[in-house]
């Protein structure tokens, strides 16, 4: 078993989807990842429930304590 | 008395239902478990108060201080 | 005195009613408890303000942080 | 001075009233606490904002962190 | 400079004002206080918004952590 | 780069605007500040969201863990 | 990999969008942060939904706990 934050840093340089505590839905590339699940996304913008992408943000740094999931293998619909 | 983690870690592969704080309920087989609760979910997907499939998510990572409970015997309805 | 912690290890195998911080109560018999008041209860329930069955889960864990109050001498009413 | 914790123990056995995060009054007797503030009412019952008897619930453990106030000299009107 | 919690201990047996978490506000004698900010009050009342007297409550112990404020030269209005 | 808390100690005495969690905003003078960003405000009063005086509340105690921002060179409008 | 704090003290000086748990969205300089992720901001203004500056603050100190995420690379519409 590979623990689950070895898992997330497989993901590096990968799309993946993040769901925050105040609701909002970002994608992109993490470009970087720290032991309190602190993430930088590149290429970041958000999404709707249905994925469908509704703004750009640019480079953005994620709090890890507002993360609630992650989607380590999205796809764009 | 098996402690709880223990149990929790003797659901690896199988398949579980978490609750998370976002009042969301994800279905999939335990991945991955760490002691902080941290859960990688494969074949993840989220299901409504019946238990009904709604959305596809794939493979997930879900921070473990949103979880409030998970089902450890969970068979689809 | 017996402390809190140890009157509820006292109350493995018995009936307990555990009320969550999303409103939800949950009834069962207590299998596994730990000193963060992570949970395991087997025969797991739901039950409704008035204390009557509304939907099964099976063995389920509930993680502790989430737990407001535990009945540790549950009736069925 | 006697700390607020000392004040506190000094309450055991006596009736007490708690009111709780998810808006909840208990009353009873105090027969255990921790330094934490888990706490062990016997003979608990919840009361409404007049102070008046809603529902019995028996022995309950209420988790320390789910306190906001205690009334340590109640008297029931 | 006084550190706040100087300041604070400094009103031992002077009256306060003490606003929660939970929307409630309490006056009264500041009977004892610890590095926590748990609180006892003597001669403890809830005021609403105005600051008028609404409820009497004798005692209380005020859980540090749901202090938002507390006013430390509070006079009846 | 001076720190955060740095920027914040050469306030003292200044007159500073304070956010808290539970809505409120408070203006005043800097008369104490720790570690834990708890503030001491002499001569405090609330301000609505057009910063203009609501109401007095005099020399308070704001615990740390409720600022949200603290605007550091506060005029008033 | 840069980890994502040394992602965002490259930032230093310039320009970013900060949003906070309470819900408001503030751009402005960044001049100092610390481990923590607290910030001060100078010639910080509020911006709506759609990036538009709402009002003037000045400079801010903005207390890290409440901070969701950081656009690093914001540039006003």
């Amino acid at each position: 078993m590979q623990l689950p934050l070895t898992v997330l840093r497989r993901c590096l340089n990968g799309k993946i989807l993040v769901k925050l505590k105040d609701g909002k839905t970002f994608v992109g590339r993490l470009e970087s990842i720290d032991d309190y699940m602190n993430l930088v996304i590149s290429g970041c913008y958000e999404v709707n429930d249905n994925g469908e992408p509704m703004k750009k943000y640019g480079k953005s740094f994620l709090r890890g304590n507002n993360v609630i999931y992650i989607v380590t293998d999205f796809v764009e619909s």
